[in-house]
């Protein structure tokens, strides 16, 4: 992880580490070019920086932007060069059958590989990240959530710096785990993703939020906002649960929770004894413990088709032993993958700018210039209970001060 | 598996094999007792007599009744006897949370184990099951479906003997896997639920309907009636699915499946070399693998939480090692689960009523008298290409005379 | 309107105003007999006090419902002697198809000339109603929503007797009207109904709620939770949406509102110049003028089939001129009817009773003796911004004490 | 009506009849020029015709369009020459906030008067209209539809040709109508949408259709494909409905319909003795009448918010006189509006190209010269049950022979 100097953009797809071969020379007329305003690091970005995917060096991260346009290409006809707007972290192009169905996480025209991109991300087509202090963005028109205004933006630029990625994430999961008016919630995992769905469990009405993980700290911000906690270095969640929702007939669905969502992913460790053990079906499958009959099960955490550092073959091949036969009995149903981010991010816009909900707060977004990256992957890979915003021309620092 | 004498039912449950103690002397004056015009043999029954459940000796097997009101409790009032009725093989309350959010398979009320209970079957709380000349109903004015009229009821018998259980349940797979008009959809199992699966396609418009399996006279069952077929005995069914396709980019998601069903459950065998070896993740990751970015998948195949044969220890405990890295890739969804009946029989009722589905022909609806059940119970577990009908009174077969 | 003795129920329907012929003697063995510990004011009784409908004198009103279970009949099994709970408003048989599919404001089985029901009310039947100090709940398991303990159902009694009907009709005409996270939401009307939605357009996340009305003590009651108001006796509320929102281009469907709720009615009064006429077709043909392209329009407030005292031939069988040119142009959809209350009271108890919403506050709910019912009738009907709950055995006002 | 000479289109919209003056000049880079293959004559061009709107003298009609493409802009990057494809009758950017939500049918950003376009159509933005030789399709990569092989393409070609328009319009019909397995629907109208709106309701599982019109031949028509009939011209159709649905307790909802589709729209006349009379209400209040309580009403039917020839001054700003009472007391809801062609026309292509429906001929599609456009009208606006397929190039009738 070190600090390089880049290309400034142009409208053309250009070889590099990671740039799929059939990309390269690919003409972005569509595309335009913003300087980033903030560009946050991403836990999925450090299953990159452990070796933990194929990733070839000098890859350029940052999927997590938002930025001030500056230039834009002669297809660009709505966006105009001086809007602040987020970028999705999936790369869609508004043409294909997924896009026009809104499934803009599996577009059929960014990558090559498969269906589905992003900006700085192994086997994801190639296009440049944004952890940097240019990027370019194409299909402008389709893909940029422009702000209504520049000052009002500039002011919660924190907020909105979170729809890029996990606030519609974490939004997604509560949505894909039929969040509602009422409903009794766990999030499994409190990193930046987790504090984003509990957020938005709250967003939707849920009447209770607990959420699980192993880490003292991120709990301890959890609970800052008004969720539950449940440490699970402790063992087993369900108890835990019982203990906060009451133990009534357990053994009938009650009083586990309606809804369950995954922000954890295949670096899952154990439980109880087994906290400093990686296992990665623990997450899915206590899950089904605590999830209620006829209950659903969110599964925004990243699971992969090849993971070189996983702890047995299964896991090297993304397999999981899951205990299906229990979520069967339970009639619970799995919503998987990324987060189609244009579903939503409009709407959370909308919520952030009439000050409905304090995302910044929340997951405790704390901006650093982008020389300090490394040190920020450093720190959120051992725990801080914080969301690193890069903040490269110093424009949201400036404005604190 | 052979015919004992049984009681005549009554509004108490009594003492008996696989009967939860907390349910012995439950009254159930809200109950109906019903001579069964009609009581299929299910694939699920073969499960307990092959001892791959913990299903107690003794046990009145039968959970896919049709029947004639011969008495009602004194709490019914809208079901009147001479009634010709579906039975839905889930029995409900119709009273608590799940009942009123049309989660009738996992009603709370009428299991002291855990939620979901049917009629003659293990660990689902002892009611008694109905392959048997009369049965008892309980909640009658909930659970049973009426026939608008008795003479085309015993015209259409053999079709809407499959209201109980099999064509809901294939209903349910393909509606859980987003069927629609022109999807094109791949149902795993030519057994009387995928043939049912494959059927409810069809009538929600698919385009293209391709069955898989190991047994080819099954195979031929489905062509009979317009599906394209895979067999699994020669390989990965994802490359047959292609050469019905086409291979235009399958890279790209296309030309996957856009729905696919599991209507095989945790009994499943392996593909080609391994299609003699039970293998019960087989069905679910050959699934992820031939349905495209963005589909969805249905379940309705069993997976049990304790299986006495299964092939190994994870097997026991109902875990699978299950390819969730591709699924997530592919943002698949996952619907698991019993059949909540009630939500679709008055609709297919309908359809078959009016001529819209001939459901009996396309499994092959084979009525039987009650005393040969032995040989049908045999007979399709060699893999007869039928679906039995139990014929108690003889009333099916004095018909067709 | 007076208070009169009135019989002790049982579970028989007797003859009397307004009970239907067919109803006489129908025998009710699943129903049960509830102390009622609040009982509502509601705006739709108005109707029938001001003789806007056919109702004959007599009638017992009250179909806002909260009470304790002092007897059950031999049918219940659930419901328990007791017992504090809710009585949606709406009647149902929880048998037939139509409250299989949770459409229980139409049931078939409850009133012989129409489906639908409510206690104390004209054409509904003639079951009698809840302003009385006790009250018969027919089919007890399926109507009541028990609260799950007693204490804590007492100690927020002011809010949980707002489940019987308005905040459900309010929180179902925000979702008819698509309201979500993120909405921007215009409610007619800041009686209980409107200040109803408007609590339940927050819950369900909306980023702006503007609440219209005649009343301006009712519009203070609407800003004192944070809602935007317009004062429609100053003319159309378009324009004085546009100020609210914004005016960037207008003709193209923005500012104007996403979500937009009729909570006024039948009784509508013009706007502007026209504020002391009635006129019935004004809030549906203004709700069209300031919804959006694309958006929607939920319609709980009451539309009738007959209107003795309407002000002209059409308004008198229920007839209103509306835009519907102007509404399909931009592709609207209409929600009508009774709130399905069963769909919606146990998630709304939940939030109710972990604190994320405050209904009784925003209301204004004021809780009188059973006595001081026609003072509280005259109150309301001059506009008081006040929700009516009558106490009749003091249990809310000893509380209080 | 008449044919005229008109010029080659350009990437560039020029002034004209009925050219919104904000769009002259507009800059189409990412347009694609067809080769008319197929454009059909609308019932909804019948009503600028006959001078119901207002609608200039040159205006250049058509926008039902099927073409070859032989030339694309700069900005196109999928949509490819020699592609054979469907054009949306409803002009969209793919770059708005209704595009994004798949509100197609009310983009924001093609027609400056309001949101919503179409080609060749009154206030809709002055896109040239296709029956013509050859037509500019702006937003082609968006906007085509690419149908998968040219030589299968012009074989069904009559059948996709109904896929830019009336196909998709009957089928969203029935969609917003509720119209699933099993359903008991009613068409009003017997045109080219009614029937497809009927075709669309057997695809999609209806069990009983019932299309009601005064137009005997068009009955026939109806009849031809399994459809019941209704003659209006004899009276109300509800009396009819229950002939054809069994007589048991209409007053509780049953025998009526579950879903009622209006596609006549506002020319509507009156039934019975009202046959000769225009009546722009009827349709929509005897919907109401013969929809059963819980039931739903799709209004694709055009009704517009002024037009010059109504019959009095509320129809002249598009004012009908709704029993909103009576639909309210049945809890009906109603869906207004263009359809939204692209939530629709792949799957719909699917169905067709997999012959699971019969859309040409159930629609008595009928191909004719260019030049007897006029004809086409003028039989067309006589009532034939005919669907005219304008052919400009021979492509059509040169397969035929």
């Amino acid at each position: 992880m070190e600090i390089r100097d880049g290309e400034y953009p142009t409208y053309e797809m250009k070889d590099g580490p990671g740039v799929n071969k059939a990309n390269v020379g690919r003409k972005t007329p569509h595309g335009a070019i913003l300087k980033t305003v903030a560009t946050n690091i991403c836990g999925s970005d450090q299953h990159m920086v452990r070796g933990r995917t194929t990733a070839p060096a000098g890859l350029v991260l940052g999927h997590e932007i938002t930025g001030e346009v500056v230039d834009v290409g002669p297809g660009v006809e709505f966006i105009k060069v001086g809007d602040i707007c987020s970028v999705p972290f999936n790369i869609s192009c508004g043409r294909c059958r997924n896009c026009k169905e809104r499934k803009t996480g599996v577009c059929l025209n960014v990558n090559p590989d498969r269906p589905g991109s992003a900006y700085g991300y192994v086997d994801m087509g190639g296009w440049v990240g944004g952890q940097a202090e240019y990027v370019m963005v194409p299909y402008a028109d389709w893909n940029l959530l422009k702000f209504p205004d520049r000052d009002q933006a500039m002011e919660k630029i924190l907020d909105l710096a979170m729809l890029t990625d996990i606030f519609p994430t974490g939004y997604h999961g509560c949505v894909s785990a039929g969040v509602t008016t009422g409903s009794t919630v766990y999030i499994a995992g409190a990193g930046p993703v987790g504090l984003a769905a509990a957020t938005s469990a709250f967003l939707l009405g849920a009447a209770v939020v607990i959420v699980g993980d192993l880490n003292k700290e991120r709990l301890e911000q959890a609970r800052s906002f008004g969720c539950e906690t449940v440490d699970v270095s402790q063992g087993e969640p369900v108890e835990q649960v019982y203990d906060i929702l009451g133990r009534d007939a357990p053994a009938l669905g009650q009083p586990l929770v309606d809804s369950a969502v995954d922000a954890v992913g295949f670096e899952a460790r154990g439980h109880g004894a087994n906290a400093e053990t990686e296992m990665p079906a623990t997450v899915l499958n206590s899950l089904m413990d605590l999830t209620r009959a006829g209950g659903a099960i969110g599964v925004p955490g990243l699971y992969v088709t090849g993971d070189p550092g996983g702890v047995d073959e299964a896991a090297k091949v993304g397999s999981l032993s899951l205990r299906l036969g229990l979520g069967w009995a339970k009639s619970h149903s799995f919503v998987t993958g990324q987060c189609p981010v244009m579903k939503y991010n409009r709407e959370l816009m909308m919520a952030i700018l009439h000050d409905r909900v304090q995302i910044a707060r929340n997951v405790n977004a704390t901006p650093i210039p982008l020389d300090d990256a490394p040190r920020g992957y450093e720190e959120f890979d051992r725990g801080a209970a914080r969301k690193y915003v890069l903040d490269p021309h110093g424009m949201i620092s400036r404005r604190a001060n």
